[in-house]
């Protein structure tokens, strides 16, 4: 049977003249075993809420996965499919992406993600079995994994974090091949593997990856263990190619057709290509549908359970009846009170009137739950062995924290939301590039949003990073104005069902600008918060905490008899989806002024090649925040002098 | 005499009112025991080259190396420096800053950055040894790192590749204080840090980090080991305050007056703020002294040294006399020749030419070296205990290697450049952010820089990845688009000894462009490399590959008579240098058309209101090549249609 996987690899590869024949053919034994005799999954339905998940963290080897949904018979993965492995339009692209299968759990290729992602994928399993119980929910992640999977850091974070919380039902099956694409992992790797994950709280063992009763024993002590559990699998790369395995060169180019005929040869397989016997499809069928009757009791018991309709809405995304009424009760208390806050306590509010209302959302911070204020009281954190909490203590772990986020997410039944300081960013951002692409719902608290953290200094203080994330497709970044509009912006970020969101909060206090609560005015992105006394001879455009700027310098140039008006921009992606009318009327044809305390890139298009721009040139500096942004000249002063100098 | 940096801490961060007095005061007795008994250096010269490199890796302690600074004498870093903590144009910023003060190695704050910049410092250190010999290269590098550190990706990242290297002189003093922000770290943290390290290959003890005797031995020992190592000293954070001591509220806030008062009486320190006793300061600045002699001895010994002058030139950052003249000759061959291939093969052919010539230069990829073609024939790899080569194999671990990379740069007399996919920019992003703050010369090589890449699919594309980069502060990113500019925007990069640099370079094959080679002319950052036949009514701006299919649709538009200029913009970061007549002369008053495959984001700066953008507007898709370029519409055909319709 694992022969099968190999020679469709070797075909699709052969065929796409491009991709990685090695490691398919090296873990096709380790692959079969779980497929035929471990995981619990019914072909008939890939997106059955309790099967096992299983993450191909090494998703170059994209084969293997396509290889096994074609050979399990799941609909959508035909021949003709693999015959297309690698071109347009195809389920069967470079490396899995998800939504082109549904048997694809998650988006893999960049090293790291897969194992990280499936972290969260594990911890989400527990916590919804924790609220939902252990008939509805019991399950377990697997993952295959590779040395470059290893190597990166995130995999330290998430395993890290796994073993912390004791995330028994993980499994890691590491493809340790001793081979990279430069050639013998001993060039740049001599980590005991083992050791290192068992110094994480991880049980290990060791296995040959070829030898299919060692693999299915490991495998089963892997169920047994009270701790998340690695196999290292030892496995020749290329297994069966008889020049070329054992080498990089099977790594990461087709065999060439000399070498796959022989390594055909080698195996006994005398089919064509893309040719499975049908004797052997039936077998692997047969396999494909060894969880139906699972799968079926499983329903049974969904049926009669008194949770079944809050399950179905949770995991299938969808929010509850009137979760938005507290957070609309916030708004109008806050049009009232005008609190004068910072918008990360701003936040902390909001999450305080959503968090009770949508029990599927799930907080966190990356060792920064003070600082974010991500926390809401009376919620209570998960703990190694206990997760019934709906919190997570991430430590110091940007990147695997994100990852996680997006496991979850990917799991269903949790909409993540989680916190660090904004410019770091930089530290999980291939993670929130993942869940762009893969349209997930994950929420990201990023908090001491400009020099207005002051005294931590450049390291610390985002002028770029704003820009670095409005570039990222399918991601939204919000920087409300103030207490009212940041509730605006999470009521936004929760209802977005396909993608991520980015909240820019500050660290220091701003005034309330508005008094109206009954229209959501953020989900246009940007609107006119305050329109000129007569004929606009100025627009001023600001985001975040220079609104309030804008308003002061607003309020000077009105006096002097300039009519100004300002304009609040919290989510330039909103913004750029309204009509082009809209969007002219907002911005107006007076002067443009564009005031952020970030770098200028970006601006452009809201300001034209005429407009000003107030902010930041470079990095920032160690001082006290208001004397930052006099240093730096982003004050109503300095916007007051720039409109009146241009305008003469 | 560890007092008095406590005292010095506990004074600064209640003057500034902010700032993290716990750190300082639990590793009092760990710097004391290291400045005045093992680390070699001269107060009198901060900089001297043969000195053991100190880092912070746990900046947010940064009045721990102030307080030390001060108290052992160094200039610079009086004691009204300290009083000026965290305000503005003073030396003692809230995190340390490299360029403050010449006894600041490396800016250090966000976490897991200066353990794996030490780990460059290390290697560079022993690779100077392999060149120069021992008698002018022979010292240590120690690190004081948190669990913050500890628990970040990129120290798995950076220990794994000082592990595999056996960089024994590397010694991490583990602040092992079971603290961070949210509280005590069992809350997210369960890793046996010791069994860790060893996994790695390190040698490993742990102390009492108020134990100086059990410090000096434990340090005396690390001197010895044949392996890098680490001593995880057990401290109390804010030793010494008497209710705040050993909890997350001396982490990151003032101790308050009252707190502050209790804990130097329970030192027994009776002086006022900002005062050390005469007698202390004495017995610190002796210690500041101890490394007077063993300087001038080295001194001695350089002036002797056959080697002095290259040395010399090499630890200043200045490039040999003839150091261009290989490129120069490459560039007029390629003039002539017309090579078609891929900027990674010219950057090779570019690589050819310098490396050689230029010995400082150390290359390198993150397990990607067939790919990224950074290698040279010739140029070997350093491995484990063998120092003498020029390019390291750094293994997948991008985070890790541009850190190292910051860190030789650094050290001084290496400029590093190494490798890896345009697209995993994001995974070493916070260390390049460092390396743009700090103005390091780092030279990073990012191939597959575009849907041109094919089959490899979205998670592979880079399509916000270049705009990602435009918006870092004091980094160039260029984006060469032939053989030819590629050599030019080499010349440039090596040139730059102010700041980093990043080469995007191409997959696939280009045609090349350009016949001239006298004056390099991407050093102007954009260049009318096709002037219009008559007077321009479009001007075609493009950077990269797309710079000839823009002379495609030139050569187009000119038959039907469409009078069309093609721009090509190399850098933007040059080209924005330039003054503005040169730039309106370029991009020209006709109908402006970007082309790049790439997200519009930034465009609108060249392009104003008007412009046409030809090029991405999400995530890419896996399929060859040429298809991609096709399904996207980013063709010449395309950009012929677009001009026509506009024109009417």
């Amino acid at each position: 049977m694992a022969d099968a996987i190999r020679a469709l690899a070797i075909d699709a590869v052969e065929q796409a003249k491009s991709g990685h024949p090695g490691m398919p053919m090296g873990m096709a034994d380790v692959a079969t075993v779980l497929f035929t005799r471990f995981l619990k999954y019914d072909a008939a339905d890939p997106r059955w809420p309790d099967r096992d998940r299983f993450v191909l963290s090494a998703g170059h080897g994209s084969m293997l996965l396509y290889a096994l949904l074609h050979l399990t018979g799941q609909a959508g993965m035909g021949i003709e499919d693999l015959k297309k492995f690698r071109q347009l339009h195809s389920p069967a692209a470079g490396h899995p992406e998800f939504g082109e299968h549904p048997g694809i759990e998650t988006t893999t290729g960049p090293l790291g993600q897969g194992i990280a992602t499936a972290v969260g994928m594990a911890l989400a399993e527990r916590m919804l079995a924790a609220r939902f119980g252990k008939s509805l929910v019991d399950h377990r992640t697997w993952v295959i994994a590779s040395d470059g999977d290893l190597m990166e850091g995130i995999s330290h974070e998430a395993a890290s974090l796994a073993g912390h919380l004791q995330l028994d039902r993980l499994c890691v099956l590491y493809d340790d091949n001793n081979i990279s694409i430069d050639g013998d992992t001993s060039i740049s790797l001599s980590d005991d593997a083992l050791k290192r994950f068992q110094a994480y709280g991880w049980a290990t063992r060791r296995v040959d990856g070829h030898d299919h009763e060692q693999v299915a024993a490991a495998m089963a002590w892997a169920m047994r263990s009270r701790k998340p559990t690695l196999i290292a699998c030892r496995t020749i790369i290329g297994f069966a190619a008889p020049t070329k395995a054992g080498t990089a060169a099977s790594h990461g180019s087709p065999l060439g057709a000399q070498e796959a005929a022989a390594a055909k040869a080698a195996m006994g397989w005398n089919h064509g290509p893309f040719e499975v016997p049908e004797g052997l499809k039936e077998r692997w069928e047969a396999a494909g549908r060894r969880g139906a009757g699972t799968r079926r009791s499983w329903l049974k018991r969904l049926a009669n359970h008194p949770m079944q309709a809050e399950f179905d809405r949770a995991m299938a995304g969808r929010l509850p009846e009137a979760w938005h009424e507290p957070l609309a009760a916030l708004r109008a208390r806050q049009a009232e009170d005008k609190p004068k806050i910072a918008t990360r306590i701003a936040s902390q509010r909001a999450l305080e009137a959503l968090v009770p209302a949508v029990p599927e959302m799930v907080g966190g911070s990356a060792d920064l739950t003070g600082s974010n204020n991500t926390n809401v009281k009376g919620i209570p954190a998960v703990s190694p062995g206990n997760y019934a909490g709906r919190y997570v203590h991430y430590g110091v772990r940007e990147h695997g924290m994100a990852a996680a986020m997006n496991g979850m997410a990917l799991h269903g039944g949790i909409i993540p939301y989680s916190g660090t300081f904004l410019v770091f960013a930089d530290y999980l951002r291939p993670s929130l590039r993942l869940a762009a692409l893969m349209r997930q719902r994950v929420i990201h608290v990023l908090t001491h949003d400009s020099i207005g953290l002051g005294e931590d200094g450049p390291t610390h203080q985002p002028v770029e990073t704003l820009a670095s994330l409005r570039v990222i497709p399918n991601l939204c970044v919000f920087r409300p104005a103030d207490a009212l509009e940041t509730a605006e912006c999470w009521e936004l970020a929760v209802k977005r069902a396909d993608g991520p969101s980015v909240l820019a909060l500050t660290r220091q206090n701003l005034p309330a600008l508005r008094t109206d609560s009954g229209e959501n005015r953020s989900s246009r992105g940007g609107y006119v918060l305050a329109e000129a006394s007569g004929e606009r001879r100025a627009t001023l455009i600001a985001t975040g905490s220079e609104v309030s700027l804008a308003m002061a310098a607003r309020a000077t140039l009105e006096a002097e008899g300039i009519p100004t008006a300002v304009v609040s921009l919290p989510c330039w992606e909103l913004f750029a989806l309204q009509d082009e009318l809209y969007r002219s009327q907002v911005l107006g044809s007076a002067l443009r002024v564009g005031i952020e305390a970030a770098l200028p890139f970006g601006w452009d298009r809201w300001l034209g090649p005429e407009g000003i721009f107030i902010g930041m040139q470079g990095f920032g500096a160690s001082a006290p925040a208001e004397e930052l942004f006099r240093h730096f000249g982003i004050t109503a002063e300095a916007t007051v002098a720039a409109v009146k100098k241009r305008l003469g």
